[in-house]
């Protein structure tokens, strides 16, 4: 997506060639309009997956997966949380995430009531590198019996390695901005759809 | 706004004339046509405010505070995190918040960044009950130097004081459900605007 790539790299700061931060229109302000034609463009490549629902996890994919959801039609969005499971045994799936940025290890969860057997999932996410997060996503979706049609994701950095464990499990991936490297302070971009 | 207190009516559930969790539709499965209705309805409602940015914290008011930011001309969306401060002095507004049913202190944040002295900022969020959220907010606007030109809330319980506190300190209050009581596992509303 062109005007993202364009706003990444007008906006964005990046880190010794390894952090990209994006906090002044995804994570942490939200760019409204630039969000609402992600989700647009999010929709249009998935219109045919057969989503039945969107999952994403708190906090900054929340925006761009509820976009996602309102141009496919208002399908539900669900979030899983970053947080210990409720002491009610047996209410929550879980999952564990490995932070890329922050080297920590940390749970999400999503209650069963709202992922049934047979749902078709669509995950979206603001951020893919390692894949930590939508694996951990994918876990939940499989704990429950669904079934996983696509992950679509803003921001991703292939050299990490998160697109091929993915596809590795036949899952179809799709990222808004896909940056195939970053090397002495640039951002280089691949193919996006 | 009628079509959320019928829901609420719907699929609320009340506990103990004390909690009432609406997980299903706005606290972690999110309907996302009624909340893209309800930001319509807030941003009618907060159209001559002069806003020029929306304040909520994550994460469960950021969807009704996102389709706020939307329908008010996709004016920029700053969320404040649950999250203790950077390390790096000096770079957030701080505040502390008291939550009502989890029984904790804990600090909110900011970049100093994204909230500037001069900005009219509207806080949006899913629920009003005793105060605590919004005035955590209310406390980075003015840290900030900026200035808080409404409140606007989801689902509002009035018994709970917190509307009091804000509009003691001059502020305009709208919740688009506005709970007077819970009374024997029944949900009594009020005025709307």
């Amino acid at each position: 997506m062109k005007k993202l790539e364009e706003r990444i790299l007008k906006d964005g700061v990046l880190i010794e060639d390894r952090i990209l931060k994006v906090d002044s229109f995804i994570n942490f302000q939200i760019d409204v309009e630039l969000t609402d034609e992600m989700g647009m463009e999010l929709a249009r490549i998935f219109k045919d997956s057969g989503a039945t629902k969107v999952l994403t996890v708190e906090t900054s994919g929340l925006p761009a997966a509820y976009a996602t959801a309102k141009y496919l039609g208002n399908l539900p969005l669900l979030f899983a949380k970053k947080a210990k499971p409720n002491t009610d045994i047996g209410e929550d799936y879980t999952a564990m995430v490995r932070s890329f940025t922050k080297e920590v290890v940390n749970p999400i969860r999503v209650s069963r009531k709202y992922l049934q057997p047979g749902e078709k999932i669509l995950i979206v996410d603001d951020f893919l590198a390692s894949g930590a997060a939508s694996l951990g996503l994918l876990d939940l979706v499989e704990q429950a019996g669904a079934e996983c049609v696509g992950v679509g994701i803003v921001i991703e950095k292939e050299f990490q390695g998160g697109r091929a464990l993915l596809e590795e499990k036949g899952l179809r991936v799709v990222s808004l901005a896909h940056i195939t490297a970053f090397k002495d302070g640039k951002i280089e971009f691949g193919y996006t759809e």
